[in-house]
């Protein structure tokens, strides 16, 4: 059974993973205030004011609950970044290959 | 004391009512379409899309509870409306004197 909870991160290692997280951040952010601008452009009727405000609720608890920079989840944090398509496994070049092959295995389980 | 809610309601008060309460949510959503629009269209960065989610929880809730038609309560609710500016109390004539003085009563409670 994998302990990825006891793996240990190397400064340089450590550098590479916040890097990694922010990318993954600034560009889900990005795509959530373009949706919400579209979104908010084409509000017609009450029932679209308040379909964005369900859509806003939804995706606030998403992303406070996934973007939890901690090293001993960090794992699983970086394998459904990948799988969301937020993060590319090429930017996590540099850290052991151990985290990464860990990382690609979990993104691919479904 | 008042007992506003075993107050009656004749059949032509009851159109008066439902037309006013509809041109006052009317009011109020188009009020707050606009709002929403400008606010979206103002968006820069996350905070204030989260800025946007918790004006869309107040408002919801407040129109949700606030727009209640019944007619117990229905003195109370146009007080408040009127109170707010999304009813003027001539909207209301062809209501029962009694009915109109207590609205405007209520209304003028801070």
């Amino acid at each position: 059974m994998m302990q990825v909870s006891d793996i240990k991160w190397s400064v340089s290692e450590k550098e590479v993973a916040q890097n990694a997280f922010e990318s993954a951040y600034s560009r889900e952010i990005d795509a959530l205030m373009k949706e919400v601008c579209e979104k908010a452009s084409a509000i017609a009727d009450l029932q679209d004011v308040w379909k964005l405000h369900d859509f806003l609720s939804a995706r606030r608890h998403e992303i406070e609950g996934k973007y939890d920079y901690k090293y001993p989840i960090l794992i699983f944090v970086f394998a459904q970044l990948v799988k969301e398509g937020w993060l590319q496994l090429n930017e996590l070049e540099g850290l052991e290959a151990s985290k990464l092959s860990k990382i690609a295995a979990i993104a691919r389980m479904s």
